[in-house]
């Protein structure tokens, strides 16, 4: 998207790349306990020049779907090549698959467990190329595989081989049917749509799945009441605008929604459009 | 200060650091959300070889004073040429100017809203060489600058084309009156000064505005009751010593100052000199 | 133990691990507060190309027990030549030793306290060369050591001299009684093994000092009512399970067993082996 050089095959800038492949990790495992350490451990032992960054390792324990809209909000600010390793993984142990794939230019690695939902349905839109493995080839494991700790033992060793050069198809056989989880959708009301806070940031900040392009294609009606800054209005004032990630947006000027409103995730936002109204304060 | 190697131009020191660029991230963005690993993402993207290194993300949401003073401290460990991007930005998406500068030997990205004012004043009382510049040159954002999130859309990029060598004048015009923000500032009195918290650590040690070198100045009274060391002193001692960066604090042998004397920041802290007093317990 | 290139001399893998050394960090000093980053800072202005493994900097402040447990259990994952930088240190700036050692493969830094006793005693289980250094010469470390902070002026410079290639003999003399700590050990009792919470993990799950290997060694008495993965019983079930160090461990499945149990470190445990029974819910 914005990388112009990445487009020029054996371009220094594509040298680099593959010089210092880069590997993000998004998990559940908190900052606390060198779970993470120890995937990294692994990680550079099998690749010593992976470049790795953290997205967050703070996704609440075990609820796969902020994984995935973590995730999906971030993995387009990477460049081409980049290998996505995640790991909410409440199955880990049990039948449930482990999974690499490729959509568009991007690899991710982690549990078949609809992680990478709201990725699947992006490629789709956009027409990416999309290709599913299932790792079945215990050669790229560690030679102990823990059933408590597949990040480590499974999924970082995978991404470590693929940083590393070996191909995807060598991971194991192709897998035609990733599980997708139910992610929230908005719904057309009169005059209007209802949707769903779908995350609240460290601010307060409550993000719903109310998206820009939604609203104006509701037909161009000028949506009063809107900022397109915080610091438009004086603090302490209830606002509404566009987030980052083009979601509507309900803040608190150097303050937090979350507290003032008590909403949590799931909890209902109508955008109505009538007449003129302020959006409080 | 300590890098003798990066004296000699065209050191095997010196090449390895164009080839390494070093970056900093000093922010309020909290670590739950996303929001660092996509800067990461950005300036990884840009300038693949970039060391990228956490300063903190945990500056109290919006608090400039709090990030200008964690930065100050920090920063002079870094070695020259480390691009240091903070962004503590209550004002994004406003008239608030973004902003690079190079202050002696280190440059700085982030909202020229007073975030770097304890090294503007270290730089004029040591006769750094300073340069200002108004980031205005869009070839050098993110193609689409989302009006909430600077440090992805604009910072980020910036510095990383810094750190692939753009030259500082490429990214805009100078900039002559960078805004500063009031600093806390100890106060003569009566036999001693009033000086403030400023910091408090994880610990609970209360960090002051009172620094050695002005107790020093107060005319070679020997300070009674301070400790060089936390452990000279039982566990559960209330002590008074200066910090790492020559601060007096007051903290608890094991324990929490912040806890034991109920102090947040901004407490005054009186450093009185009579006749020897124990520092208590 | 994973990394067969290791073992090649001269092989493009111990090369590229010569170019990027490998540091881990295991603190006490959170995320908030730039402690981190100025030793960071310190290491690279020192080694430019070192790669820089956070394990984690929530230890519990001044647990070193905490701390050595977190780093011997995450250590094995990191490969050869690995520096592994550890700073709990309560004891900073009194005449407790700074050290430096080899054990096995890897090289470890840090406060003569403890800090390191279980690595130690797996050097010796497993007969690999030790070798202990008393940190006392001062040209590896910042020109002012403050006495509060030995681990950005002392600790992180030598590591990064390390990683740089100075030999472990230029660093001090031999030292030849490190401290060790008392480690908590499981004990008999009729009929089976009494042990302890040795961590609580960010998911709450409860692991103990009782291993698998103790456990087997009972007389291959089967183990009822253990089950392999979290996911083999319904959400809520309260189980029990080897977990990935071979530790006996009590959890919640998908919640919390420390919530549920009210259990804390130390809290006692027993695995009394008699008629099978159910591991509860």
């Amino acid at each position: 998207m914005f990388w112009p050089q990445a487009k020029t095959p054996g371009s220094a800038y594509n040298e680099a790349m593959k010089l210092l492949p880069l590997i993000t990790l998004t998990t559940d495992f908190g900052l606390q306990d060198g779970f993470v350490g120890a995937m990294k451990g692994v990680i550079l032992g099998l690749c010593p020049a992976a470049q790795i960054v953290d997205i967050t390792h703070e996704i609440p324990p075990q609820n796969v779907l902020a994984g995935a809209l973590t995730l999906a909000g971030v993995f387009r600010f990477f460049p081409p090549g980049t290998i996505h390793l995640a790991v909410v993984d409440p199955g880990v142990g049990t039948a449930r698959r482990p999974l690499a794939a490729r959509l568009g230019d991007s690899f991710f690695v982690g549990p078949d467990n609809g992680l990478f939902t709201p990725i699947y349905e992006e490629a789709e839109k956009n027409g990416w190329p999309m290709e599913f493995i299932h790792l079945t080839n215990q050669q790229y494991f560690l030679p102990n595989v823990s059933p408590t700790f597949h990040g480590r033992d499974l999924f970082a060793p995978v991404a470590a081989h693929l940083a590393a050069g070996v191909p995807l198809a060598d991971l194991g056989p192709a897998l035609r049917d990733p599980l997708r989880i139910p992610l929230p959708r908005p719904e057309r009301i009169s005059g209007g749509w209802r949707g769903h806070v779908v995350a609240i940031d460290r601010f307060g900040n409550l993000a719903t799945d109310l998206t820009a392009d939604l609203l104006v294609r509701l037909g161009g009606v000028e949506v009063r009441g809107l900022q397109t800054a915080y610091g438009e209005r004086p603090a302490g004032s209830l606002v509404a605008l566009f987030d980052s990630q083009g979601r509507l947006e309900i803040a608190v000027v150097n303050g937090s929604a979350a507290a003032r409103i008590g909403a949590g995730l799931g909890t209902i936002v109508e955008a109505v459009f009538g007449p003129s109204r302020e959006s409080g304060s």
